[in-house]
Formats: C-alpha cells, sequence, structure tokens
C-alpha cells in the first residue's frame, strides 16, 4: 500500500497503551509471598526496589516521549519504527527489571538492566533526530532540543553505571537511580544554573 | 529538553490505559481452581472477595481522576509526577490484593493492602492541591474541592481501618468496604444532609 | 467533590481499554504445551474452544456497547456505576474461561461461565436503562432499544443454557455458541423478517 | 439495536488497545532466569528471537492498519466484524510464539506459526476489501490498495515458510524474518524498482 499521511495522533494513542501496558504488567512478576508475615513481605524487598526504579524510568521515558511529539507536526515512516523500536527496547524492561530484583541485584542482571536501559536511550535519540530531519532545524522541536543537556549526560551516566558494574553492583543501581532523580529535577532551573556556571 | 506545554488529553489517555490494565490483570491472580466442583471454585471465595474490593476501589478512584481532571485547564510537570505517583500506589493494588485473598484475610496482608490505599489516597490529595496550585484559588476545580468530605474522611477512615487490624482483621476489611460504600451515595445529597445538620 | 458532568469520550475510552486488556490476556490462559508435538497441541483443544467462544462474546459486549453509547449525548454517575458493573462481569470472563477449558467442559464450570454471561447481560440492560431514564423515552436511543429482541432473548437463552448443564454441559456450551451466532447476523435484516412474520 | 452508524474512532482506539497489549504481554513469556549468570541469559535466546520476531509482525499489522483505516470514511457491521477477526488471530501470536520459542523452533511450532500469521494476512485481506466494498471503486483506499503487491505476496511467502518446514524449521524462519523485513524497505521505491524493472 502506497504510504499515506500518518497520524501523529494514533502514533501518540498507541504509544501510550503500549507504556501503559508495560508499566502496569510489572507489577505480576512482584510474587505475592506465600506466609502472611511482614518477615516474608520483607524477602520481596529487592525485587520492590527493581520495580520502583523501572516504574520511574517507564514513567520518564512516557513524559519525555509526551514532549517530544507535542510541538511536532509531521510524522513518517522512519519515526514510526523509531518510535516501534524504542517500544521494544521498553517492553523488555519487565524482564530486565524481573531478573534483577529475583537475583537480588546480581552483576549480570543489573548489567543487562542497564543496557537496556541505555539501547532505549539510543532509539529516543534516533526518534528525536528522525523528528528534526522531518520537521526541519528551525522547527519548534529542534530549538527545544538545542539544550537537551539530559538527553546527552543520560547515555554516557548509563555506560558508566553499567561499567561500574563490574566493581560493584549496587555501585551501577546508584548511578542509574541518580539518572532518574535527574529528570526529576525541572528542566529550567537547571539550564539556568548552567548558564551562571559558564 | 525544556518543558513546552503539557496536554490533559494525553495524560487522562495514559492514566486510563495504566488504570484499565490495572482493574484488569488482578484477575489474572485469581486461579482457576483445578477441581471442577462448585467446592473447588469456593475455596476461592477469599480471593474473589478481595478481587471485589480491589475493583470497586480503582473504579472509585478513575471515577474521582476523572471528575478532578474535568474542570481543570492546565497541567505541569508537578501535576504529571503527583499523577504517576497515585498510578504508582495504584499499580501496587493487584499485588496487595492477590496477598490479602491468597492468606485469607490474615492481618499483616490486610493492614499492608490499607497503607496501600491510604498512600493512594495522599497521592490524590497531592494531585488535587497540586491542580489547584496551578489554576488558581478561584478555579471551578478548587470550589468543587472546598467541600471535599469524602477527600477528608477517606483517610482517616483507612488509618482506622489498618489500626482496627490490630484487633481484628475482618475490622479492618469491614472499615474499608466502608470507604467503598461512602463514595457510591451521590454527593449532592450528603452535602444537604450535611448543610442541614449545621 | 461535586459531581461535574461527565465526559462520554472517557467512559469509551476506559470502556475500550479494559475490554481490549480482558480481550487480549484470556490468551495468556493458554498454556503452550511443553512438547512440540501436534498431539500435544491438541491437548490444549478444549482451552483453545473456550477461548474463542469468550474472545467473540467480548467482540459482541464492545460492538453491542459502541452501539449503545454511538446515540446517546449524557452520562451521569448512575451510568458509569452500571457500566463498571458491566466491566466488573466481563473482567470474570477469563477466569469463568480457563476454569471452563482446564476441566474440558465439566458441568459446574460451564454453569458458572453461563452465569457470568447472565449477570454480563443484566448489567448491560441496567446500562441501556440508566441511559434512556437519562436521555428521554424520545431519545434516538430509546427508539433503537424499543425493537431490541435480542437483548431480550439473550437472556433467556442463557437461562435455558445453565439449566440444560444439568442434562449435559456440551447442550450448554451449543446454546451459548446459538446465542453468539445470533448476534453476527444483520439486525435490519432480522427485524425486516419479523415484521413479515407478524 | 438497530444498526446506527459506527464510529471510525473507536474502532480505532480498541484495535490500538488490543494490538498494544498483545505486543507487550508477550514479554510475561519471555521467563527471567533463575540463575544470574550471563550462559542463564544465553539459554532463553530462542524465547527471545521469537520475541524479536513476533513484535516486528505485530508492529507491522499496526502499521497497515493504521494505513488501512487512514483514508476511510465509512466502517459498517462487516468491518466490524473483519477486524475482530484479525484481532483474534493477532490475539494468538503471543501463544504461538511462547510454544515456538520454548521448543527452540522445533517443526511443529514453527509451522502453527506461520499458519497463524497467514490466517492474520487473509483477516487483512478480508478487511481490506469489505472497506473497499463499503467506500467505493473509486475511493483513496480502492486506488492505494491497487499496487498492494506486499499484500500478496506476504501470504504467498508465508505458505512457502510453513511447507518448507518440513524440510527444516529454520529455513521456515528464515522466510518469515524476509517477509518481515520485506515491509521495513519504504514502499514508494519498491514501486519504482518495479516500473523500472518493467
Amino acid at each position: 500500500m502506497a504510504s499515506p499521511g500518518i497520524g501523529k495522533g494514533r502514533l501518540e494513542a498507541f504509544s501510550d497503551g503500549v507504556l501503559a501496558v508495560i508499566i502496569t504488567i510489572m507489577v505480576l512478576e512482584l510474587h505475592a509471598p506465600h506466609e502472611a508475615e511482614l518477615s516474608a513481605l520483607l524477602e520481596a524487598a529487592p525485587a520492590f526496589l527493581a520495580y520502583v526504579l523501572s516504574f520511574i524510568f517507564v514513567g520518564i521515558y512516557w513524559n519525555n516521549h509526551h514532549h517530544l511529539l507535542h510541538s511536532v507536526q509531521h510524522v513518517n515512516g522512519t519515526v514510526l519504527w523509531a518510535n516501534n523500536l524504542l517500544l521494544f527496547c521498553l517492553s523488555l524492561v519487565p524482564f530486565t527489571t524481573d531478573w534483577m530484583g529475583e537475583n537480588h541485584f546480581a552483576m549480570w542482571p543489573v548489567i543487562v538492566y542497564g543496557v537496556d536501559l541505555l539501547l532505549a536511550g539510543v532509539a529516543f535519540f534516533l526518534l528525536a533526530h528522525s523528528l528534526i530531519r522531518l520537521n526541519g532545524k528551525d522547527s519548534a522541536l529542534a530549538q527545544a532540543l538545542g539544550s537537551d543537556l539530559k538527553g546527552w549526560v543520560s547515555p554516557i551516566l548509563y555506560l558508566v553505571g553499567i561499567l561500574s558494574a563490574f566493581i560493584h553492583p549496587y555501585l551501577a543501581y546508584g548511578i542509574y537511580t541518580l539518572v532518574a532523580l535527574m529528570w526529576f529535577v525541572p528542566d529550567q532551573r537547571i539550564e539556568r544554573l548552567l548558564r551562571r556556571e559558564r
């Protein structure tokens, strides 16, 4: 079928659907303990910590995805497949979260968890740049992304986190958490701070 | 990325998606008995009762969330993360429901179930007040919430329910059910009743 | 919170979300056999047959729900909770389907399956009539429902099916299938046929 | 109920929801290994490969479904049930993927996987033609589908893949992958290429 124009609205709706399912089915991996004691619940603490981190990451990606498409006018086939690549990477988060939580943050699960986040970051980068190529370097999106500091720092921190896991997995978990916290701080204040430092 | 305006519509769509998945995947924890006898089904009765209560609570939150955002014009980053906090608390409901149902309403599961509902109530409060701060104290939302009696009584009842679980877990279950029933009664009649009492 | 107007659009979106999850998670109960032989697959045939029937029923309910809300202007709290009751009954379909399929259409699972469908039919009736009460007896909806033959025949057939299960469960399965097939036949032809018979 | 006009928007929303759930719950079948070693992860490689292929196929169907309905004005009951048939075939993908992955691409699972894809292709064909019948042979849709080469080649390749599984299952997997890759290449270039070859 010849490629007609693609609706941005339906791309957002499908992505929202996939992200909503990803963020929610992760809880199915949090198996309720068979005993009714509080101590049994505490044994599920590592799985819970992994769940919290992943919930925040998927929430951040939804937020960023929302911002990315908000100022965009046009969408094409390349954008669609870059978006699917991002959704694919994020669809693996329930798997990597489960492996990391079940194994109490052992080295390899923590590394694979970070690699998946890194790949998602790369996919997001590809999505952003396929959108800029389509909408023009003077578009509102391109100007907004011009000061995209977090977008550049995140993958570098993921990489540092992955490598640090070889020293101690908790170090990696700490760095991943740092990336998550970084996204909580409102952007504009950071940017003002950075301008002053320059 | 600099924070552009956030679409209220997409916040609603994402929340609807997450709540729809939460309310539905709970049924996956209702494991079908291996025997085909009615007695085998009755053994699943506690899990079923827990499911019914949770279905109603998530339904109430969806209803309240709907009302809360209906009269709102603007949304910002704080609102978005308060909303994510609410969704996180509610995403744990399938887990706490499963634990409570599987252990036939034992003390600790019933307490943890109530604590999760209490936290969801606090998150809803934060969401409501971040919306008021953004939309102004004279907004339609602020005036509607001005008489938000149920919103104040619910967390107090949850707390009473949690504490009463130390006496007997069924007492707590009863109080949680009371909160659910309270939300069924149409608001306006309650308000008229209260005005007369004053 | 005082009850402001409720958006019909968001009620549809939430219902679509819940029905989409219900219709899809049922497949998770179709456990893939451990052996790679075709004979192993055939052992899953009863579970598959139960899945097919339930997929059609949820599809029919989505279709009818779609039609019901299409011609409607106003929605209120009663409609919302009648809708939640319908979604609750349908949310149990994955459970009853699993029980019926796993036990190869034994008597009690087939009866409970039918009772759930009957309750969903009653909830749909309540939803339709709460909509008519709100939108008026002269509304397009009320006139469309005036000739709602299938809506009346279905619950009666479910009841006959449930009772026939005491004779033989396959009889009940056949009658449930009949109800499903009845909904496939386009309405207008049936109505013309009935007019001629009169 | 007499059949009023059916909203295309809600058909798209429901389909998006179902496809979003299908594409995401497949990851639940990717069970995280109990050991924290990289070798344990590699044992999950066949299941992962099956997941990747299925993710791409469901993504392609979402993309095609999007294109198909984009240029359409009217929708009726036949379209709705052709759409449900397509969703049903695709809802079985998590099951066939799991069976194929768990059995390391053994013959019968690979055949059944292909048969499901073939049936989905047939359902898509029925959906497309029920849309053309409704919207007219001169509609934008009919003209777009007039050069629908991939739509014709895909089912033939699926059939070749299914038959080749009797020689070696990996051959079938390769042909299925070929179909997936074919859909990645932008349509217009292929068409220009084909025009030159003529």
